[in-house]
């Protein structure tokens, strides 16, 4: 299986063309003034001394290299001249400053330049992976080599330091990432040591214990580290550690063709889906360690579920796509894409979420106020973190969406996610018409691609479909020949909302339901539904009615449901005979992507069942 | 109204006698050996130094204090020369330390003797309010002086340092308790001083925010500092020092007739009463700070709700009542002392519940046992806490149950508890011959009362009774004429088991039911239920059978449900199309107070309504 880059991939008009394009004009600028405000792209003159302001961060290197691999996707597909400058400029400070044997890391170069590779908890090979996926994305953008030629010198380095010599104090990364971007770089030049370099972190990770006292401790499991890879069946630990690592995992399992490791991803991920994922695609419940705790443990007003988890998932699975073709995967993608992806980045693009809680009780939340210890998700978006790993992560994602759309084996194009689009594949090209999710029926035309088959998803949430074509059923894509060069056939997926419930080991969602349309998860929102949303019961008996939010200009589903009185200004018992005093009620849901863009108000995914 | 004391009250048969005998025969002695063991009674030599075992601690002196008043109650229904000889023990050493100034804490006396009255942390006057609650009851149940006179020296030293000169680093105690044993202490003697010293760190409190900086900030609130006490009206902070303080002011203003001060009390009671208490009488919802939070917000799994605390309500409440005849004041005593006060202590009468969460869920406890920081309530007794306030708590409250059956006025004898019993009222003699709670019959005689009126509570959890004789009812109380010297009524009361919801603003309980008889809750445990408690559901048109639970041999309330199929090994979907895919279940309840006396297990107080 190969990938289908987001290169070859035009998002012509629908949904995602909407985020695509405000991702492009306004959230890539929000973010890198903010970047420019807090004195992250100064950080890269190397120059700070005690005294001066915005001390540099070790994560900060990450930071701007995501900014400058988002503009070197934007640049692939709309030139721009102005934002080529910037990130021409950004080169221009790393070429000045990078050391003469290649290392480059602003943070260790202002504040202690004698103690480089000595404190596995530094994120420095976390940044070089990172400055490695902005310079093969600007080097494939544009063509320029000396990005890329600059932070290989820096990569050289590494091998030469771990991987040959193993001078340094530690052996692998305590922040996984740059396994994966080695492997994009061997993609990218051809080099085998890079590959090489990817696998030797890969598999030393986990074995070291003589070598590195963290990986029996506790803080072993926090960086994936408690295990050798292969070993390694549940998702444990700091989630985006996580799903960066099992990334780099599934494509060297492909590129490898290792099938220890395959299987490792494989029970990895359905320990994920199975029973460690938000219904939004987040991950990583607790905020004490940004990690996944244990199966089935989902609470919702304290989900973390990081913004940057959700994107890592979507990472994970679309690899393991390329792995394996199953629905599955690209099912968490689309998952997490409209839901625990989405609703990190505010509707008019400039403000974000780390945290992605699927319940906001502002009454609790007042009540613990004098709680000094409490985890309390925010409740509005802003526009920058102290760790401002999320905005950049979202523009990068989005600004190379098309990734994620197609993959082709030898004689099969697959079709994973549903968008308005023109994809060239080889000679040919596939066509995709549609207003999916608002609508399920996808038009696909083939053209130039005689001989081929169509592998078209049928998403799991998806009980009733239709194709105008023969086809069969693998895995959850329907198959079909392509017999002529100009082949069309259109697929009909229902997309009636449907309320779901969870597996009864969720303690949170017990006797509760949520709901959902195609992809796209659903909540309450105080501002909606008269303020309290405790007493709400929805009748899943009533229809859904869909109409528009106004306000939001989102869609909105309405359905009769109840409402328990509770009288605060009397106060009331505390304590009643369970009755049935209930009064009529309208439940008005909106997208949780949309949630939080008004004022602050009571949120929830999970609805008590009537 | 005046109080009846336990010392004119015998409890024959039932229940509470069960308790109590429990008490006396097993449990106190068990608390009397562990602060053996931890070198509590060793403390009161004062003679402890740097390296050698079992250094003091700032609440130890509380601890034996409580023990001591526990043994007191106990002599004035059983005397008892060993027991007598032990607390005579413990007198020796008081009065063989005590200062030349009558100054006398076993703590500071070995760590700091400098530094007394210096830091409103230190539980000083916290220790010396119980001192002297326990030389009142030793007095009072052996007419001995010689404790009595000891206590009475430090506290006429603290009324010098703290009323008087001044003198003292802070003007009033950092946790409450020393006010309301100084108005014991001043009805003992009828000394008017103790009665104005407590008055004065009652009228003092929250007034002082010139003299210290503390009342202002959180932690004014934290301790009650940070109003004027007339003023509070909303529970705050410490829950067992607020009820502490409240129990005082109750106190205060019967003595006093201030109204002010009444009023401040029914506010703050109904705010608990209305809002912030759980359905077992337990309070203090947070363990960050064992504090209030805010209306509403009673987490179950998380639940404090301290022991100590529900025991504090129970004080304050029976307070009230004295105050003023309303029954939902004995209905919260009741509340606690049949659920959140009586869980706190095994069945067999040997180890503690310092905290008495209303779930348990092992599941999610063992998916965050890598949380560093996350509160964890016990999910089993223990003999002993290093901060082991709870346990000499309940055995005092215990001892002197018989304090809450009954009170009077000029001409009404009012009964708040029912209890197998015979109470010495003035000349006369009231009856009660019952096996309430199981059953809700109560024959009451009256002897020698002829004239007075009878004031019989009617819990606000029943909805049918009757009495067979004449009767008004007023604010919670069935009041009748007694027309002769040998009088005699039965009261019925439906115990039938009901089903209660929350108020829609309880965020936590939305969509569930508990089950409670009477006055008493009932829970689901895991190993009557075959684990799993989440896909459990109550059909509440189902009736509830009564039966035994035989292992624990408490009473077993039995209903038809439903339960939502989990398939735990082979995974099984975790999010699907919301179905009816129960089946059938029979839920076994047992009484609140029972859970944790077997295995560890799940628990749940409120279960999921179909």
């Amino acid at each position: 299986m190969k990938r289908i880059p987001f290169s070859d991939v035009e998002i012509t008009g629908g949904f995602w063309k909407t985020v695509q394009d405000r991702n492009r004009d306004v959230t890539l600028e929000c973010v890198r003034r903010q970047f420019e405000l807090t004195g992250r792209f100064d950080a890269l003159r190397c120059d700070w001394r005690e005294g001066m302001p915005n001390k540099p961060h070790i994560f900060w290197d990450s930071d701007v290299a995501k900014w400058a691999e988002s503009a070197a996707y934007v640049l692939k597909k709309h030139p721009d001249e102005a934002l080529e400058r910037r990130v021409e400029d950004m080169i221009d400070r790393i070429e000045q400053n990078q050391r003469p044997d290649g290392y480059f890391n602003s943070c260790y170069q202002s504040l202690e330049p004698g103690n480089r590779f000595t404190n596995r908890w530094n994120h420095e090979l976390y940044c070089a992976g990172h400055w490695t996926e902005a310079a093969i994305a600007y080097y494939e953008a544009t063509g320029k080599r000396r990005f890329l030629d600059l932070i290989c010198r820096y990569i050289d380095l590494i091998d030469r330091v771990f991987r040959v010599e193993q001078s340094a104090s530690f052996l692998t990364p305590g922040h996984e990432e740059i396994e994966l971007a080695l492997l994009k770089l061997y993609v990218c030049t051809g080099e085998e040591k890079y590959r090489d370099l990817s696998l030797f972190f890969l598999n030393e990770r986990g074995t070291e214990n003589g070598k590195d006292e963290e990986t029996a401790s506790p803080a072993g499991m926090y960086m994936q580290a408690h295990l050798p890879v292969r070993e390694q069946k549940t998702a444990e630990g700091h989630s985006v550690r996580a799903c960066y690592l099992y990334s780099a995992m599934a494509d060297a399992a492909r590129l490898t063709g290792d099938v220890k490791l395959r299987e490792a991803c494989e029970a990895l991920f359905d320990n994920i889906y199975e029973r460690r994922m938000y219904i939004t695609g987040g991950i990583g419940s607790s905020h004490d360690g940004e990690r996944f705790t244990g199966d089935y443990d989902l609470p919702n007003a304290d989900a973390y579920a990081e913004t940057c988890a959700a994107i890592s998932l979507a990472m994970f699975a679309s690899r393991m796509s390329l792995l394996s073709p199953e629905g599955k995967y690209a099912d968490v993608v689309e998952r997490a894409l409209y839901n625990g992806i989405l609703s990190g980045v505010s509707l008019d693009g400039t403000s974000f979420f780390y945290t992605n809680p699927l319940e906001i009780d502002l009454g609790t939340r007042r009540a613990n106020a004098c709680r000094e210890h409490a985890y309390r998700p925010l409740t509005h978006r802003v526009e920058v973190f102290g760790c401002s790993c999320c905005p950049p992560n979202v523009t990068r994602f989005f600004a190379s969406l098309g990734d994620l759309v197609c993959s082709r084996s030898a004689d099969t194009v697959f079709v994973h996610q549903y968008m308005p689009s023109t994809v060239r594949v080889g000679d040919g090209t596939l066509c995709m018409q549609t207003n999916y999710p608002d609508d399920g029926t996808v038009r696909v035309t083939a053209k130039g691609l005689k001989g081929q088959k169509l592998a078209l998803r049928v998403p799991a949430w998806c009980r009733e479909y239709k194709l105008d074509s023969e086809a069969s059923m693998q895995n959850g894509y329907l198959l079909t020949d392509v017999p002529s060069d100009d082949f069309s056939c259109t697929l009909t997926l229902s997309v009636k909302p449907v309320f779901y419930e969870a597996s009864p080991l969720v303690a949170a969602d017990a006797g509760k339901v949520a709901l959902a349309k195609g992809p796209v998860v659903y909540c309450l929102e105080g501002l909606d539904n008269d303020g309290d949303l405790h007493g709400l019961c929805v009748d899943l008996f009533e229809p859904v009615e869909e109409s528009a939010n106004e306000e939001l200009h989102v869609p909105m589903l309405t359905v009769k449901g109840w409402k328990k009185h509770a009288c605060a200004c009397c106060g009331g018992p505390l304590y009643r005979p369970a009755s049935g005093d209930y009064r009529p009620a309208r439940l008005r849901f909106i997208p949780y992507y949309a949630f939080a863009n008004r004022a602050e108000t009571d949120m929830t995914v999970w609805v008590t069942k009537f």
